[in-house]
């Protein structure tokens, strides 16, 4: 372990991953088996990513709105391979009142409230949703349907890690509906481009896009698409989904509409979402030995001026930073950190581990000077800055953080992207750099769960140039038309 | 019934309600018992007061953050009087998995799964954000301590009715902890004169606030402070409540910090909240028979452009919107209804049950005279306007509205609170105007309790005027220096 209680990455990857978001006061567990606590920190984070994903689901003209927690079991059952997915990860309630034990010391669930039906707490609304749309789509007139919810989502996984998989998560999920099949399956490469974006723009990421497999896909899909990050240790992160449902549940839910031609007919579903999983995909793309590493778009705080003093000139240094603060009032989330009780060394250290991008020393010298240490989190590099500057540098310097981290993403994927003939390339890859292996299969299961079980890669997704690329299956040998991206994965 | 579907307020105000709230399509009922649907309009609405709320609650230094769903039922026994007050209406996690069932028609709960500890989904989350509290407070550098969480809650109500009883409801709700008894009540105060004021200048709603009575108090507060809105049918709505835990909780979750003397203390703590029941606050206190009113404020449309043409003019009249719409170009929250498939009548009808506050017609006839007909939702008056003036006219019009429609609800409050010096003049009052009663009361809770079994009215609160006003209680004669307000309620 470093001297700053983060384990290098080096010694323990997935030590870094829970030091860092321990250190950064991302979040922590709670007493509830497998739940987290989002602490303010990192909710923080969440609400600026949330913010940016709500205005850009909003523009590509989808509306919010609310649905219950609570799905009838009945439901569930309704769209066969859909409950064989989530069946195994469900929260049940199944009483509704508690009662004194009789030993008086506690209460106990009341055996008379028991519900006629159980409901589940959701792991994904399709069907409490798809209920609903079925009253509210009669016509050709109500349609596209283009819905977003903003929710919580349980599912009882057994092993948890927070924000990579959690029994309690945030997410948002889109759900719509189209008269045509064409429609609806062009929004699913939208809405799959909308992620892919908007992980490049804002938070400085890039991904792989594409189809999943058929074992691979979400339940009750015809066809889902992923969202495929690379982390620094060379695994995979799934970071957002697009499913193209088909008529699957329309028909499952009896959605129907009388179309301009006068009949009745089944129309065409998508859903998609990302989740607060994306928080661990940032951490484990952007952080480094030192702690939490941000770009500048989601820092709640963007810059931290810290105050050097001693008990003489405290009062005049306090007064210049408030005048540097004042000077950097166009750029939001600067902040003093005036705290009295400990060190600047140790604040220098505390914001360092929490990734703020920008830390502004100022001590008396810098104050007879008339200028400030500006120092860069991701690089380290420090620079001594008039106080007339100060607002350009700042934000230069924000801008040259956000770019450099979306560079050192886009280097970390191509660097560990490896192209492979052979069964034998691909075991050695997966010894050695791990990464995304582009490799040739035949789309037979049996060939992609023999590679699972021998090497814990999976199929992440089939990228468009992998669609239109001949060769040979690395397992079976057979003429294939697609190369497909395989990682071990989170 | 009136012709556009909504009940008259004078033949049935609660059918009436029920009405607004579907033909204005801000919510509907699921199918699943008690809990209910927001739709796209309504969540919009709900939105923007979220969004207004979560700026005042930043700005006065609260930090939101995220808490598990679930309470383990152990969490929940720990403070007696709350424990009592929530146990019946608990929805209660029981198992996490499901099966097929054996006839192999559909998935039955699978009883291996059962938990070893009960989870209730959470109906208020003092509990479980306490547990973790008592992990983050350790010394007097800690505090104070003031986290916001915007959260679904669950209670499992008997009877039901959109938004003010749900058996799901979104709210938020502060959870803090001060170091002194007298910071924590300031708090309590400023939390609930937060909300006053917001009802106020956002809700455009007057409103009274005061403390509770021992028998409506929160289940494990010291004291409730609550706001009381007034309705135009005489019954009043509890709209938020601040609530005093003074060391309750903190003794029953052992937060403890240590002092800067040195001693281990037990902290204070105050928590607050309001709920989506305020979107039923809104509907009941603004709306007419012609449908739902809205503050300019809370308006996701606030103002529509109507245009109206022939199949000859239509090109001409919908480019004139365009003009008339970018002219209004810095009010937010404009729009064209260019729909073909309905006429101009129906949408008039259908942006008037939405409660838009500013209608803005637009035919061939206005166009060749350069102007347009601009219509006040709550008063119904027309005026012509040129369109060079537009954009001066509807933001005064959205001003005066707003306006207008607290001061109809400031002289509501007062016509509809009525000072009684008996118990007859009570009573007399109930089987007429009903509205606040002010009465004094001994404070004894048999005399309140005769009240509300004899006349459901109930106390509500005990503003700060009241609580200097000398008297005779109306049931026993005794001397008080309290005069409660009473009132029917929802």
């Amino acid at each position: 372990m470093a001297n700053k209680g983060i384990t290098r990455r080096d010694q323990d990857y997935s030590q870094w991953y829970l030091d860092i978001i321990e250190r950064a006061e991302l979040a922590e567990n709670s007493s509830v088996r497998g739940c987290m606590v989002i602490k303010p920190y990192g909710y923080a984070i969440w609400e600026l990513i949330q913010k940016e994903l709500d205005k850009r689901i909003k523009e590509s003209g989808h509306k919010n709105a609310y649905f219950p927690i609570f799905i009838p079991k009945s439901f569930f059952s309704k769209e066969a391979s859909h409950v064989k997915g989530f069946a195994k990860e469900c929260a049940i309630v199944t009483h509704y009142r508690l009662k004194e034990s009789e030993d008086g010391k506690g209460v106990v669930v009341d055996e008379g409230s028991k519900l006629e039906e159980e409901l589940i707490v959701r792991p994904t609304s399709e069907t409490i949703i798809y209920d609903t749309f079925s009253r509210w789509v009669s016509s050709w007139r109500d349609l596209p349907l283009k819905i977003n919810q903003w929710a919580n989502i349980v599912r009882w996984e057994r092993r948890t890690r927070p924000f990579l998989r959690t029994a309690e998560f945030l997410w948002q999920e889109g759900h719509t509906v189209y008269p045509t099949d064409e429609e609806s399956k062009k929004e699913v490469a939208e809405m799959l481009k909308m992620y892919h974006d908007f992980a490049r723009e804002y938070l400085a990421m890039e991904t792989l896009s594409g189809k999943k497999s058929e074992s691979e896909k979400f339940a009750g899909a015809v066809d889902t698409y992923g969202i495929e990050a690379m982390m620094q240790d060379g695994k995979a992160l799934q970071f957002g989904t697009s499913h193209d449902l088909g008529q699957n549940f329309a028909k499952a839910f009896e959605i129907m509409f009388t179309d301009k031609d006068g009949q009745k007919k089944y129309p065409y579903q998508n859903s998609w979402g990302v989740s607060t999983r994306m928080m661990g995909a940032i951490v484990m793309t952007h952080s480094d030995d030192n702690g939490l590493v941000l770009p500048p778009t989601i820092a709640p705080v963007k810059a931290v001026i810290i105050p050097i003093f001693n008990e003489n000139d405290k009062e005049k240094v306090l007064q210049y930073c408030e005048e540097i603060k004042e000077s950097l009032e166009d750029i939001e989330g600067v902040e003093i950190d005036d705290r009295e009780y400990v060190s600047a060394g140790f604040k220098f250290n505390e914001w360092e581990k929490k990734g703020v991008p920008v830390r502004i020393e100022v001590g008396p010298r810098d104050m007879q000077s008339n200028q400030a240490v500006l120092v860069r989190r991701d690089t380290g590099e420090k620079e001594n800055v008039g106080i007339e500057k100060i607002e350009d540098v700042v934000e230069k310097m924000l801008k040259e953080i956000q770019e450099s981290l979306l560079k050192k993403s886009e280097e970390l994927l191509v660097s560990k992207t490896h192209r492979v003939g052979s069964y034998d390339e691909f075991k050695d890859v997966l010894s050695t750099d791990k990464g995304f292996i582009l490799a040739h299969w035949c789309g037979n299961s049996e060939c992609e769960e023999q590679i699972k079980s021998e090497t814990k890669a999976t199929t992440r997704c089939l990228t468009q140039e992998g669609a239109d690329s001949s060769g040979k299956c690395i397992i079976c040998g057979k003429d294939t038309s697609e190369e497909w991206v395989f990682s071990v994965s989170y």
